[in-house]
């Protein structure tokens, strides 16, 4: 099956990070893996630092962003490292005020009516969050050359939902009866988001990412034709506006398995996947030509470890030969074992290292 | 396509019920339709009622259960009643305490560790539920004939999750930790939920009901394979322990639409589908042996009322021929126009019409 929306085929030397040849389907030694949120709250030693300072003063600081984003790499021997900052702070940038306290984010200074869309900025990302740029400068110099750093920011609709919902959302029943409402400051909306969030990545692609990753996180809560108008079109002119030689771009639509080959209508190179549809399922939806990241769920690894590793092994098999960077399908969670995290990642690689040498 | 968990086939007389026809896949004059949650907040007429009475006490009082039932059968013209009730409703019988304060509900004296399975109960229902009993005849004393009434309960998972959490949840950590973790104390807990829910659904069909629905509301949080050993298996025991002739069973396990053969696998006459999976690729997934239920999301009625038809148009046209009901992929919202709902009504019965006189 080809899939009209595929990336152009890319050949990496044999010797580039294996992250990097699994995005492009080239062939590697063991399959690839690094975990949401991995720089995060399950660690001792990001609870450490996040002990001396709140979550978007860490954000904002590049010492302490850079910090935590190497946290795992030296850990867990992850193949990825994936840049430590939130969804939202190409918000602030936009005008909106962004808070996290206990219990979600609280987002104000947003769209509480239609026309309010028209207040929101779209500076040059270098101005306004140069801090990302530096943080990404600092990590990419702390990394292993074997190592790539994943930028990342969010895809228009979940950040349309978050300026509209003015947080997260049971059912985002305001955001979509906006867009049903005032589809045409609907669109301004997401134009703007584009912008801002091409010029983010962009900006992360410039200071030293390797990859980056946008995520769609509440994608889910579309319909088929929704998620066509609102996330297929957007999402692609914001991988048109990122796309460079050799940088792979991956999208992540979190529920979006009933519509997957929709997904891969963005054109990205990987596209991320839930635990709900199995690899070799996602695998008949999208075709040959990308690159599949997923797909366990993280609460997995609360359980028995010789059940993470049976679910890790049928995730590899469902994966087959080619093309696939394990991963789960949402961030860990800050009551996960790190012990299981580690041994996770060293499985993946053994196993599938097995794998890869049987041709399999 | 042949299913083997397909329900037997049934044959009512022509002149039965066009909501229990569809149900068998037998020809109707149009698409029945009615609606999760018709007995709600968005009617005046319910708000009336329970400006009178905190919402609990509804569920408990047959006069005013049986007063909000029928409103909406009145006021919209739908093909069917649904009960109105609450799906914790039989969790009180069962020990634990359940309380409805605003932002969700509360259940306490539930399942805070593993052993506390053990204290659950699973009494006669007649004995502790018998209120529902009473409802249930109140209300078909006051439908008319052509409208049937729909009992309903929740499918084990979504129950044991609310006995776990202690109310709703994001992520249904706590519940996939008890599986993973306690696979022993998980068994009695879901075998009693088994019990306690087909008693009651059968009493609510002594007591009168033509249908009844297992409402598996957050199975789309489970992987394939966890669905199937703890949404599957148990469903499918309810299911089996409350067939009786000409009484269909319907099974709403929202979320689950990648894996929806294994929703199927239940062997219930009728299939709820929610938004997000298409109802012409539903039927690819399941066969010609199954009625389908749904599927328009409900926040597309708080959008313009042209956009609402074309919706449903579109639903009619992917549900083809014959064994649709039409219906939403979740519960109305408080905020939601009634007229928009009155005239969804009216646009499924006429425009399904003349594709039924048309052999379409």
């Amino acid at each position: 099956m080809k899939n009209d929306s595929a990336p152009l085929p890319t050949l990496l030397p044999a010797d580039a990070p294996v992250f990097l040849r699994a995005c492009f389907r080239q062939p590697v030694e063991h399959t690839p893996i690094w975990l949401m949120r991995q720089a995060g709250r399950y660690l001792p030693d990001y609870r450490a630092v996040r002990a001396k300072a709140d979550f978007l003063t860490m954000c904002h600081t590049p010492e302490l962003s850079a910090e935590v984003t190497l946290q795992p790499v030296n850990l867990l021997g992850v193949d990825a490292a994936i840049l430590f900052s939130d969804l939202l702070i190409p918000l602030e940038a936009m005008g909106a005020t962004v808070k996290f306290p206990e219990g979600g984010p609280e987002i104000t200074d947003a769209v509480e009516q239609a026309s309010d869309v028209h207040k929101l900025r779209t500076p040059p990302a270098i101005e306004t969050l140069g801090y990302t740029a530096e943080a990404v400068k600092l990590i990419v110099a702390g990394l292993p050359a074997h190592v790539p750093l994943i930028g990342f920011a969010g895809a228009p609709f979940t950040l349309a939902s978050y300026l509209i919902e003015g947080g997260g959302s049971k059912n985002y029943q305001k955001t979509k009866a906006f867009l049903y409402q005032h589809p045409a400051e609907a669109e301004i909306l997401f134009d703007k988001l584009v912008t801002m969030v091409a010029d983010f990545l962009n900006m992360q692609i410039d200071a030293g990412c390797k990859a980056v990753q946008i995520f769609d996180s509440w994608a889910g809560a579309l319909d088929p034709e929704d998620y066509e108008r609102w996330g297929t079109r957007y999402t692609r002119r914001l991988v048109q506006a990122v796309r460079r030689p050799g940088v792979p771009v991956i999208v992540f639509a979190k529920g979006t398995g009933t519509y997957f080959d929709r997904v891969a209508a963005s054109g990205a190179d990987v596209l991320g996947v839930d635990w709900t549809l199995p690899l070799n399922v996602a695998r008949t939806h999208v075709g040959p030509d990308f690159a599949l990241q997923g797909n366990m769920d993280p609460i997995r690894l609360l359980g028995p470890f010789e059940q993470v590793r049976a679910t890790a092994d049928r995730i590899l098999d469902a994966a087959g030969s080619a093309g696939h960077i394990f991963n789960l399908g949402h961030g860990l969670v800050p009551q996960t074992p790190p012990d299981h995290v580690k041994r996770l990642v060293d499985h993946v690689h053994e196993s599938s290292a097995a794998r890869h040498r049987a041709g399999g």
